[in-house]
């Protein structure tokens, strides 16, 4: 039996009134986001480019990150619905402008940006994909001004909530069909927590606490009592009935507030099975302290005992990945679990360091030189192809090739030149398809729903090995020879300059 | 002994048009909070207790924290005017209210939710004030239901605007008086960047990147400029030249896009020169990478030996209070750091474990038992009093007493019964305030400067032992005789039941 949430109906794409009604902003969020949600030196360098006539200037940039958080060996991409709902949406609006003219741009420069819209391609890979260290993730192409003024706006944006969906999906692989909640938004980063609750549904969370976010992106909402309800009653049966009476359909009781297996489990069956006598049921109880697993196995032999074998256990309390694998190694009968603080602040890593680098400017590919050849981006316009196996299971592997190659068979270790591979035994997928074209989105929003159910097929396809918490398998990211190639050219070429 | 008595100003404070006009949003923030920005538990519960007809009963929370984060000694209190802005406008928009229909909410509820708005008080510590765990920060005293309905928006705010001032205010410490500029908007927590460059204003930064937070909250905003931008120009000279002619009067070059000390440096030594020669003055360079107490000595004497002594150096790249206190230990000439990650993701606690606890209802104080004494909250509504030296300074405590309590000569150790402090040597401070009544607030908002220019205040009057980063000293609550008895028979009376 599966753990019933209210369902809400997906909310389909259409453009109401009242995004109609303020073209300037973007419109899925509660968020009146503009132009000016940014870094300052976004706006003073295109303010350099535009006086020095750059303005129409072609330029590519690449968001890619370079190290897995939290150890694992994969994380999920997130964001881009909602990235690309503001870029559609993005204007500097009269306020914007006020400011900007304090600070001292021209009139000139304050009419092209009054004149502001984001006009590009972006190429990106598709919303809930694995996404790995060092190779495009997406790729915006643009006027080198309209690709800066969208950079801080896209990493704020996805590097925050792939790092959640990122951490949702573990506690997905550990709860093994369990169902997961969000509890989180009271311990969530300020108003962060609005997004945290979407990129845990993308990780496989079922439904969350946060209302609003239920409300705008169409999550199913979910939620038991306090501990404050139970006190305000004399005594906590009073608590159970009182709620049992009004929501008899969706009652989970919360059986801590005195004690758990004294007080709160026996109120708790007194309760199911005057419900039941009245022909409801009691849906769960919610353990919030003390050690869940042996609670949870007593509390289940208490409700089986007394006829009460449908009641289900939740549990709660500082939960992450490991301590919900630990409960189910230990066997603890436990049905769902409702996770906040670790969730949302994508603790102990916190950030992913996502960044945005110039690929391509002033007609030629661009690179970023470092002492370290590991940090040296890849040039050029360019494609990720996945090594997909026969049977549609990943080999655990991409190359990165130029946009416009053909052919690739064989694909080079990116730094240790005698490595190669032979990939002509694989399927090559590609990775990165045009999500906007002259600033238009090419094809509908797909739903949460839609992008969860999607990263639950890629991580289903992604062999155990690069799943697990410790010690995770490297996934292999490799270079085209052609690629490679202009790499180290213009590499040698910066070098001599 | 002195008794201070807190004056409260009686004037409500006025709506401004704008606000009249959009009476259901929040006006300060970029955001259309409304009052589904909740968890689902604080609606169901009110569903409850308004089926049962408690909604007009009178019900006191309080907000606290339990754990100090960081390590340190004391946290920093911010948040208080966003969330005051956020309350005096909270409403149930018509979204809000079709969702709740469709999730069962009968018309007689829909109907009160519709009428919805706080009426109640809010009493609280003064903005950016010091705060210290298991004491009442702030207080609301309401409708059980509409206390309810404020929760979630409550923890929210003040947890994350909290934690990231006291992130600041540690690094301000650490700084000893050098400038500290907010970068992190792009590894911030998504939304979570707006608040969090605030909260760094109160923290003791002097700037933000984030040009929308300068926007709305009146912050100086401030900015370099990227890697991508030289990169852009077929040689580093050419793009410093570029921005310095076009930004002539606030012109800081990053210097290590090839090699620092070899081309970066001398290649901003000779645009300072060419700017000199106009008469006009580069403002400095920025190191972001490879060692920058070394790094920024050698660039020192580089600058001062070309005459360009006033060129500053900013510092950044994976800074935190411990990097930069490390950098001024070994003497690096860095007039100012920009901090990114490390600040507004508030690692590595990422959260504020603040609580709001049940204090009074259904006509009596109330309180939670827990096996653990230390977890029990404090009954009946409080008030907090400061341990005030003749000199200003603090003494390093504070005294919890019911708020009708007259005078208070000796405060109690919260569990070790034996332990008590003569607190007639020292002024007692009152800490909570009536900041907003029958849902009006009370006061003019303060700004974010103001805040901060109180919170340094506090932080000077604060003895170094508390402000150390290695094993602070331990700041003192106690209790008064009254308060500790309350509890102790409430709690005795609730062990027997």
């Amino acid at each position: 039996m599966t753990w019933t949430v209210a369902i809400l109906a997906s909310a389909a794409y259409v453009d109401t009134p009242s995004r109609r009604a303020h073209p300037s902003t973007c419109t899925n969020a509660m968020l009146d986001i503009t132009a000016t949600y940014t870094d300052q030196y976004q706006i003073t360098m295109s303010q350099v480019y535009f006086h020095k006539g750059l303005q129409d200037e072609t330029a590519v940039f690449d968001y890619f990150f370079r190290d897995l958080p939290f150890g694992g060996g994969y994380a999920l991409f997130a964001g881009l619905e909602d990235v690309l709902d503001a870029v559609a949406h993005l204007r500097f609006d009269e306020k914007d402008l006020a400011l900007l003219k304090k600070e001292g741009m021209n009139d000139a420069f304050l009419e092209y940006l009054e004149n502001f819209r984001f006009t590009g391609t972006i190429r990106a890979a598709r919303e809930g994909d694995l996404m790995f260290p060092d190779r495009p993730v997406l790729s915006v192409e643009s006027s080198i001004i309209e690709a800066q003024l969208l950079e801080t706006l896209l990493l704020n944006t996805l590097n925050y909530q792939s790092l959640i969906a990122t951490k949702a999906s573990r506690m997905w692989l550990a709860a093994e069909g369990r169902n997961l909640i969000d509890f989180g938004l009271r311990r969530a980063p300020g108003l962060g927590g609005y997004a945290a609750s979407r990129a845990a549904i993308i990780g496989g969370f079922v439904g969350t606490s946060n209302v609003r976010a239920g409300r705008d992106y169409g999550i199913p909402i979910s939620g038991t009592m306090a501990h404050s309800f139970i006190q305000r009653f004399d005594d906590e049966l009073a608590a159970f009935r009182a709620f049992a009476d009004v929501r008899p359909h969706d009652c989970v009781l919360l059986v801590d507030t005195y004690d758990t297996l004294e007080s709160g489990v026996p109120n708790a069956i007194t309760v199911g099975k005057e419900m039941k006598a009245r022909g409801e049921q009691l849906k769960g109880i919610r353990l919030d302290s003390g050690d869940l697993a042996w609670l949870a196995k007593e509390a289940r032999a208490m409700l089986d005992e007394a006829g009460l074998e449908d009641v289900k256990i939740a549990a709660s309390n500082q939960l992450d990945e490991r301590v919900i694998k630990s409960l189910l190694d230990q066997k603890a009968p436990i049905d769902l679990f409702g996770v906040g603080t670790s969730l949302v602040t994508g603790r102990p890593d916190a950030a992913l360091d996502g960044v945005y680098k110039l690929a391509f400017a002033n007609n030629e590919p661009r690179l970023k030189i470092s002492e370290n050849i590991e940090k040296v981006n890849l040039p050029g316009r360019k494609q990720v192809y996945r090594l997909v196996r026969e049977d549609g299971s990943f080999y655990g592997g991409e190359v990165v090739t130029l946009a416009d190659e053909q052919a690739v068979d064989t694909m080079y270790h990116p730094t240790d030149e005698g490595k190669g591979l032979d990939t002509s035994l694989y399927r090559l997928e590609p990775l990165l398809e045009t999500v906007m074209e002259e600033g238009k989105r090419t094809a509908a929003p797909r739903t949460v729903h839609e992008i969860a159910e999607f990263a639950q097929e890629q991580l289903n396809a992604l062999p155990d090995e690069f799943k697990r918490f410790e010690n995770p398998h490297l996934y292999k990211i490799g270079l085209s020879a052609k690629l490679r190639e202009l790499r180290d050219t213009l590499l040698a070429e910066r070098r001599e300059a």
